[in-house]
Order: C-alpha cells, then structure tokens, then sequence
C-alpha cells in the first residue's frame, strides 16, 4: 500500500501541481508554422498533422519535436459498485487483466511493441494481490473503492494518496526523458464512474451519457443508469467542485489519471488521452486548471454515449475514429504513431530550397 | 518509353485481369470473426480494427494476417491541361518533387520510413527527363498526356500501356511477397483530371465536385471548374464506359493505378487506396469490375470535395480523417499502421483460455 502522507489534503495536492503548469508561448508556435509553410507540400496540406506539430512545439519550446521515451501508463484499480453488477463481467478479470498485460498478451501490448511505446502497468487499487512481477508498478492505495451507490467512492486520503500517484508518474516518466506519454486504465466497473462523473460535469441525465461498457445487454444499461442516478442521489456530488465529484463517484485509476494529467503539464509532457475514462480524467483536471488543455490530445472518439460529452468539455477534437471501446491505452497507442508522423515530418521533411522545388506561383 | 504492344487494346488487358480477381469466400471471415471472439477484450470492443481483421482474412485466406513487405506505389505523371493554368504550382514541380522522393526529403518518403514501407517511385508520364536514379522505376508511357480541355488526355494505345504497367507493377509486387500494397501520386494538374473523373462517373456538375488542390485561390478554383466543364463538353465521355472517361479525361499516373489496383486484386493483395486521385482510380477499377472492391481499404478522407462522392461509389469508409490534401501515398502510409495493427492484435493477442481471463457473465 502507498503511504499517505495525511497532512496534505486533495486540495493541497492539486494546487501545488496545478501552480507549476506553464502557459504556451505562442512564439514557438509561430516559429513552427513559419517552418511547416517552407517544406515541400502545398500549404496547409497535412492538414491536423501541421496542427499537431505546431501544438506540440508550443509545448516543448523547441525547433525540432522529440518523441522519444513513448510511454503508455495503464492505471488499474476496482469499483466497489461492481457490487450492483453493472458490468458484463466478474470484478476478478481486472486483476486478471493486468497479469495478461505483464505477460504480453492484452490488446495494449501489441500495439505498443509496434509502435515502439513502453506500457507501465500500475496497480493503484486492484482488489487482492495480482501475482506479483517486477514489471508491475505497484502503487496500490485501497483494495478498490466503496461502493458508490451507497456513500462516496473514496476517503478523502485514499483520493490524496491516488492523486499524488499519479503526480509521481509523470514526474518519473519526465525525469527518464519522455516528452510524450499516453494515459490508459483497465477496471471492470468503470465505464460507471466515468459516466457517473460525465452526467455530473455535464448537468446531462444518466441515461444520456451511459452506454454498454464491455457488453451490457438493455437491461444491463437500464441496472447501471438506476445505479448512477442512485450514487448521485445518495452522494449529491457538486458539479463546480470536481475533487468533491472524484472523491464521491470516481475512481482510484481515475483519479490516478487526473494526478498523472496534471503532473505531465507541469512537466510540460505532451499527454494522449485514450478514451471515455481517460477523458473522465482529463475533464476534471481541466476543471481544476484549465492550463492543462494545452498539453492534451484526445486520442480517439469511443463509442460510448457519454464520451462526445466530455471531449466537448475539454475542447479537444479526437485524432482518430475506429469504433474502439477497449480502453488499456489502445487509442492512445494509435495516436502517440499519428503524433510522431506529425514530428517526424516536421524534422525531417526538406524544404523547397534545399530541395530544388518550386513553390506556387500565386 | 514503355514498349506497347500495339495489338492489344484496353478492353482486352483490362478483360484479362479482371478475369483473374478471384471471389471471397466467406468461411475464411467466418473464423477470423471466432478468432476474434476469443481474444481478451469485449466482444467487438477493437471496432473497426476488427473489421480489417477480418476483411484481410478474407483476402489472404489465411488465419495468420501477413503485411510483410508492405510498399507503397507513388506514379508520376504531368498532365496538358496544366496548359490551362489550372495549379498553383509550376508543371516542372512534377519532376522536381520526383527527385525529392528519390532524396528521401518528401512527406511519403518520411512516414514510410518511420512505418517501415517501402516507396516505389515510378515515372509513367514525366514530362522530360528525371535525373536519372537506380531508385527510380522508369516506366515512362509518355511525356505527360495532351491538354484534356482540347481533346482526348491520351491516345488509346498510351492508355493500353499505362494500364499495363500498373498490372505489372502489382505482379511484380505479389512476386517479391507483399501482401499489403498503397497507391500513391504525384502529378501537377492532377485533381482536375480527378475532378473530371468524379464529374462524369457521378453526373455531378464540376462545381461540386472540384476543390483548391495545392491551393488554387477562389478565381483559379472557377478557372478550374470552366476547364473541367469544357474538357467534358469536348470530349464527351461516355460515363457508362470507364475506359472511355479514363482515355478522355484521365491521367497516365490514373490509369497506372486502375491497373494496379486490378492486378493487386488479381494476385489477392489488399490495396490501400490513397486519397482523391488514388480513388478516382480506384472508381474506374470498380467500375470495369466490382469485385475489385472487396480487396480496398480506403485510407483517409481528403478535404478535395470530389473525395466523398468517390468513396460512396467505391462503397468505402476511409479509416482516417486528417483533413489531409497531400497525395503522394501519405494517407495510405498511415492507413497501412492502422491495418498492420489490425492484423498483429489478431495474430499476436492472448486468448481467454490461454492467459486464464474470466469470459462474459451474461
């Protein structure tokens, strides 16, 4: 278990990271769009891949884009509201899950051995002991969280100790000299605290933001709206105070993922979001510090209902759009490949001059 | 210069070709659709990942997905039309940005060297001599086609040979293993040939289907549009007749690739198909022979207008949406990581069995 360091309240965490975020300086900025315009391409022809070059030299103050040390971190914890069987399968396979990615075998592995990404695999609050490898990073602070539907998610320390995890992976992950670093999370149960947060940050009904997870038939869906609308009725979460919303119907991998969000910014790491959970995250650290939006790239667009929602809150447009629902990191591998095209070519495209090409005429 | 054999016309190289694409038998989607079913994530959960697995299963009639040797074809040609002052770029811009993708210094040169492809450069219709390079394929038709606006863009017999090396092109590549191929182009002048195409394949007028290209400015797209419109009243191409409007109002890099999308079809390779020029190619390849059609993926959505019509012709949905405009094969670079990791989450994931995963409850 992680020690808690009990003086420091949520609220201190948070504002002590928060105050380190930086503001974009739109110089680098311009300096990049000066150069995309000088490479052999009509103008503008990439398309998103020039904005995104041109984001990530805004924050990596450079003029020339590194992406090297790729890092995904899987964030795995339990949800006490299992209990109210809102998923399609047993609380057992999140720990089940995480063994199979130290073994190599799950969905986020594949993609991250093609795309050259490292996945750090965090136990921030499986229920029980996963077999334990050097390879897992265990930062376990409760076996799971309470169940939602009858009181707050979370102590107030166990959601100190699962923020400032998430702080102190992204000040590692910088420290080893990563510049870009993707966010994923495996948890049975928690497409219902991500939809639980989405309709209390949106102000939207249960029904609107709730969706199948991994697999819910109609009746499911109908059980895990009556369990969200409960654990809102019962912990009456206050939209304009997310740590209260974390705290109350989150997460530990969630709040993890917050942490690590606000940790990367002030860090100035570029940080992929994955997919409805992640953005969960994103969503309410950019509620506590809207800075935070300037280091984010929303990975892809899931399928579930309540997703559209939250990327709307955080004003990003996802990268990509292939119907995925897995979660793990799985988008964010995708689209930290997409993100390194952008940088490659801005490093190592040649220019008209040095080229001999021609430009337009007009 | 390509040597034609004068006595075979078009229709009988197009008719032999077609004559070899073989159906897809469904059983072969059948098991990869199981396979998939038992792999650890929620049924359906990879999207459209899922359904590339299967389609390439398919293809391949295999349970092991292969995009070994994955290569990118990039044809060159200039167009007369340019006569017409249709660019925003000089026609010399043609062969100089050959050279580049012979330097490694292009855009296509660059994402295929961070997804490990393989760019094939070929002059089918270089107007003027290319330095001369071991790199380059030189399987010049002729030095660009005649201006389209005056009458036919080609002769019939440099149609014959440009369709023929596009087949040859696509033999040679299931020869030396590939089982993945792209279509890219380079050819200033080309999305008005495009355009033209989209405009009589889809009865539309000009105006909806014609966009800026390299970046014309609002009197050039009406210049464009007028050229376009008097190409199609010179020449009167019948729409009915694919042959016909890619003789008319084509392009010998067009032509190339109709060719090499059917040859690729005929030696059971899946083709990724570029963007607006590469479909347009693509759309006459299915409409000589609709089977053609079960062996494309389409790469991205091109912000060209025409781009949309052609991809509901050739019943596809592009993978990606970039808002790219680049040609060269830059999109079907990108697609191509998107589908390998299609087939390396099918071939390479655990089962639920094999890593001791709990199924579905319901």
């Amino acid at each position: 278990m992680v020690e808690v360091d009990s003086r420091r309240s949520p609220r201190e965490i948070i504002q002590e990271v928060a105050d380190e975020i930086p503001a974009i300086e739109p110089e680098w900025q311009r300096r990049a769009l000066r150069h995309l315009d000088n490479l052999t391409k009509p103008r503008g022809s990439l398309g998103r891949l020039e904005e995104i070059a041109v984001r990530l030299a805004g924050i990596e103050q450079s003029d020339l884009l590194d992406c090297k040390n790729k890092a995904i971190f899987t964030l795995a914890a339990d949800h006490g509201v299992t209990e109210e069987n809102v998923s399609a399968y047993p609380k057992a396979v999140t720990g089940q899950m995480v063994r199979n990615f130290l073994l190599g075998g799950a969905a986020i592995n594949v993609l991250c051995r093609q795309f050259g990404i490292e996945v750090i695999v965090v136990d921030i609050g499986v229920d029980g002991k996963v077999d334990l490898d050097a390879r897992l990073v265990d930062r376990k602070v409760a076996n799971g969280t309470h169940n939602m539907a009858r009181g707050p998610a979370m102590e107030e320390n166990e959601l100190a100790a699962a923020l400032t995890v998430g702080v102190e992976l992204a000040a590692g992950a910088a420290e080893r000299g990563s510049r870009l670093i993707g966010t994923g999370e495996m948890g049975i149960g928690n497409t219902t605290a991500a939809s639980a947060i989405t309709a209390v940050l949106t102000g939207r009904p249960a029904s609107e933001v709730t969706g199948v997870g991994t697999g819910l038939d109609s009746a499911g869906v109908a059980r895990k709206i009556a369990v969200i609308e409960r654990a809102i009725a019962v912990n009456r979460p206050n939209r304009a105070d997310a740590i209260d919303v974390l705290q109350k119907v989150g997460g530990l991998e969630i709040a993890g993922l917050t942490g690590l969000i606000l940790g990367a910014a002030a860090r100035r790491l570029a940080v992929v979001v994955d997919g409805f959970i992640s953005t969960a995250g994103a969503a309410l650290a950019c509620a506590l510090e809207p800075r935070v939006g300037n280091f984010l790239f929303a990975a892809h667009r899931s399928i579930e209902p309540g997703h559209g929602f939250l990327l709307e809150l955080i004003a990003q447009r996802p990268l990509l759009d292939l119907e995925m629902r897995l979660g793990e990191g799985t988008g964010s591998a995708l689209a930290m490949a997409v993100i390194e095209s952008a940088a490659n070519l801005f490093n190592q495209m040649a220019t008209f001059s040095s080229a001999g090409v021609s430009g337009a005429v007009a």
